[in-house]
């Protein structure tokens, strides 16, 4: 059972960092159909957050800077994207890590859609970088795509993942 | 403008990597009031994957097993957690890298909660390792706390945020 002291919490960010803030944008909005809620810049920090989601059919961002933030920090859930600024023009520059190599951890996103085929074939059309394309591999119908920094995304769908989850199916 | 070719993609899950499941799955359930959604063996590749979600309000599981697959893949959002049969027992497994020292990469998942203070006052009684306490710091009223892996977990609540972020507030 669920403990009540925990009522109210939720899931609200992941974050991740990132190279280039507008490599970013573009890719999640463009491509992903995120929406940009709010920037945070820390002038003495030298760095900002982004905070993007995918709004559901009729969500809508609150206008009001005050209400904006309520919204931007109780939603279920958004993607923070955290930029040490001057790395998009620093040649030393290594790039970030995506947990999928050596050392290993954070794995992917995971992004749901109505069809992954479909999804998969537009994405070609941004010449988006796949890590495994739908019908590669044994899991047919799951994808893999990177986002600029090079972090995994994977591409699913409720009904392809039920079919081949089920015995069967 | 959103690209209506996005309808109904929603940001369904972030993965990590975890050495044992019953140390995560209770820090998760107990701590931070997750619900375990499902659990999926692949005993060939010799690992398995738990879905977890603070489910919202009056939200239930579906029992039947296809009604729970489409489920856990279309809700906003779920935490994937991934273990790799034997790391919990192996003396050698060095421990998945939390993306916050160097190769930087991955920085947190956030909990929004009704109130910090309270939240960590909770937390302390089940001897959660803190990387920040919400009074430490200049970012007051924010906490973070690491997973049984390491993972850091910011803490935070709306109306804290809004009050931190808003000038004059």
């Amino acid at each position: 059972m669920r403990d009540p002291a925990t009522a109210g919490y939720t899931l609200n960010q992941t974050m991740l960092r990132i190279r280039d803030p507008q490599a970013s944008i573009r890719f999640y909005c463009d491509v992903l159909g995120f929406t940009l809620l709010h920037r945070l810049d820390f002038a003495e920090a030298k760095f900002s957050l982004y905070f993007l989601a995918l709004l559901r059919d009729g969500e809508t961002v609150p206008e009001d800077a005050a209400e904006r933030l309520r919204f931007v920090f109780s939603r279920e859930t958004t993607l923070e994207l955290t930029h040490n600024w001057g790395t998009e023009t620093d040649p030393d520059f290594a790039g970030y890590h995506n947990g999928n190599a050596e050392p290993r951890g954070f794995g992917h996103l995971g992004i749901s859609v109505p069809d992954v085929a479909v999804a998969c074939a537009r994405f070609e059309t941004f010449s988006v970088e796949f890590v495994k394309r739908p019908d590669d591999g044994r899991m047919k119908g799951i994808a893999f795509i990177k986002d600029p920094d090079g972090y995994w995304i994977e591409i699913l769908s409720p009904n392809g993942m039920t079919t081949l989850l089920t015995p069967g199916g």
